[in-house]
């Protein structure tokens, strides 16, 4: 498979420095190994090399999504893969599924969960700041999934317009407050998920899950720990991302 | 949605007393909170209550696909939804991926992975004992997945009969020895995606990895920590499962 | 160095089985294995071995003083070794110091500090029930560390006779109502280390050192991992302890 | 008390603005809130504040053992304060044990072993590098702790002259090539104790420990968890160290 004009490339020197770029004829890439002309990579194929002016040479990947959502222009806090991956599949969705998210920020969580719902499957992201849509928007295009996911400017805390939803995502500074609409908003075994980075966040979304009748309620950490492999000396990288969030599931009976 | 002949349910109490249970018209279930007479069951709405003998009430519940999942009969190791929800999202895949995956087991990781490449794509999916085959497919049609599994009696360090594929996931003891093969299966940018419970089996499979020319391999372990929040008094539980295995990630360029 | 009449060994068959007994002559002790007459360990040395009716053999080693402080009699929760190594550490005590604690539980953390301060140093050690208090004095004897230690009856909340210590060491359910009697007793640079199990008492006890006048203050978590080593086959333990509790540190400035 | 000539303060900003400064009449301190005339601080209680140049204050603590130990000039790796009092606590040392150590570095572990086992004990402590041991005599003296180590130049994996001692400390490229020589230096009862970076160090040295007849040996890795304090906004650091090395421990029966 050949690189076209507007395709997004990831230009591969090792596990630290990958970068996502737009090849746009005419254009540079600039990185600390030397300028690379990105006509000089349009035309490539997909695995090949391309050199940049001081002779170091980059390997051409096609980028998966998860690479895109990394590099999704931030405003707000990101969630990782790591959280967004047990969010997705302790929340029982996929194909055809219909969900509620909020808030939408960069898009990041929005982009992951319209990939796993597709063909049939539907996103409706809720976000009080229209500059945050726009941006998600903008995001949510460039990697073809926008087709499945209504960007809605509103507040969750105070409507969702939705019902019989399978799942609702939620990251806002306080989730507690959207728990009695999510509560209406989901199905019977609809799965309630929240995302916050304090642990009073979590105990006050736990205690209104508890007054809200939710059943089966979990507080979780996911910790990923990095390990640098060399035959003979391998051991566990020395610094790590320590804390992301919380992550709280329930269950509406 | 009321509960039908045939329809698995979960039956809840709390977060740590909850059962799986497949509803037959005559039988009983017994917990330690007394027995329950499934005929009770049948008929109800989901999220409705049914009583021991000993009064003590259960709430029915839906069953997600991790129910199901984590409770499917064990023959070998199973994969922990922690792990498999970071190898489902770091291996690209999505509705309409083609995938390889070896060993089948107990079909568990097949599921998830059926579940998310519905409803046109593929798990190839090899095993060389007959009985974990057998097993897998009869857990498969539990959840309705078979349908997107070709399970294959054979062993992926000899053969890998298909081409092109979007990712490749292994749990086998000796994974390093199905690198090669890998390399040929997988189209470029594929991902391949590797499971072991010790150190060295990640060491030798970095090492196949590398010299085989895959790029951007990464080894990841996945700690889950949860948390018992009450208000006022919240702390992490006193005891975790604090090992199932290590994550290998690499690409073909 | 033979064993002898009134001495404690450890009895050692592998890392899950090892017993701490007291040489008590015409006794018996009952393992799984079988039963060894104590008799049978007297006038051995350190170091051999001693077998049971059914043939085990243990190996009788001396013991350490973490070996005793495991096995104290427990009314209330024990510190560990993990957090108990950093709190002293950490709170520059050594030959000489002069320390209060509270609450003295079972004395496992007052054995340590003994241990650490000889031979010139005092533990005053304060508890509110007078149960604990003799159940640590005659812990204390069992170490011969009760030489280096005060027992009082009394509440630290309410008042602490010291003045100049140290170093202070609580272990209370609500620590926060001890920081300001902790700055009276405290010398200039002293150091106040308290333990608690859950975040909630963490948020207050730091709460009230800000308003003391505490500086330098830390909140620490003491996470031990265990590993199974086997040649080709190294793993970290499948279960642990995830939690036991977290450590805060300030100094008197 | 005051600060004199020649004293080692804490000059405290906040948590991660601390400085250990020596004393010099005469000398500026130049911090990123201004320079400190050290002439101002002499005469100063300990507790006091000096200004800066730009009328920033910093308060004069009196350092901790740990704070120096924290600071002592690197050339090689150091061993921090959650792994150095976990080893001082499980080998059983204190007041009065003789104790070898290798290799010195750069003197921080002998720094605090030579704390623990004044005033009638001694530390032995081995490096083949000279220049290893020049630093580490400046460091200890510093801080006031050389009478109780008797540094050497020599290489433990060809010999070790002491008999009967306590515990071993190793920290060691190949600790395994040690094991020998470490049994016949213990006493009866007396721990191993080795501390490594990678995996693999462990695995060897472990193994050697199985073929020289050492009990109850474990590996264990310690992990510090720091955590952000803020009423109704607690949550752990973003960042932490997520390795500096595994522990291993083993008792010479």
């Amino acid at each position: 498979m050949k690189v076209e004009p507007g395709d997004y490339v990831l230009l591969y020197l090792d596990k630290r420095r990958k970068y996502l770029v737009k090849v746009v004829s005419g254009k540079e890439f600039h990185t600390h190994k030397g300028i690379l002309k990105l006509d000089e990579v349009l035309g490539k194929e997909y695995g090949d090399y391309v050199q940049t002016h001081l002779g170091v040479r980059f390997r051409i990947l096609k980028p998966l999504l998860v690479d895109h959502v990394m590099k999704f222009r931030r405003g707000t806090q990101i969630i990782y893969p790591k959280d967004a991956a047990l969010m997705v599949i302790m929340s029982g969705i996929g194909p055809g599924s219909r969900v509620v998210e909020a808030g939408t920020g960069t898009g990041a969580l929005t982009a992951l969960l319209a990939h796993f719902v597709r063909p049939d499957g539907i996103i409706y992201s809720y976000d009080i700041s229209k500059k945050n849509l726009e941006n998600a928007k903008r995001n949510l295009k460039t990697v073809g999934l926008d087709k499945w996911v209504i960007l809605k400017l509103g507040d969750v805390t105070k409507d969702i317009d939705e019902k019989d939803v399978d799942a609702i995502f939620l990251d806002l500074p306080s989730p507690w407050l959207a728990v009695e609409n999510s509560y209406k908003a989901l199905r019977h075994g609809g799965v309630f998920v929240s995302f916050s980075p304090t642990i009073n966040q979590v105990e006050k979304t736990v205690e209104a899950l508890k007054s809200q009748n939710f059943v089966d309620y979990e507080a979780i950490e996911v910790i990923l720990r990095k390990y640098k492999v060399e035959e003979g000396s391998t051991r566990p990288e020395t610094f790590m991302i320590a804390h992301t969030g919380y992550i709280v599931f329930a269950r509406k009976p």
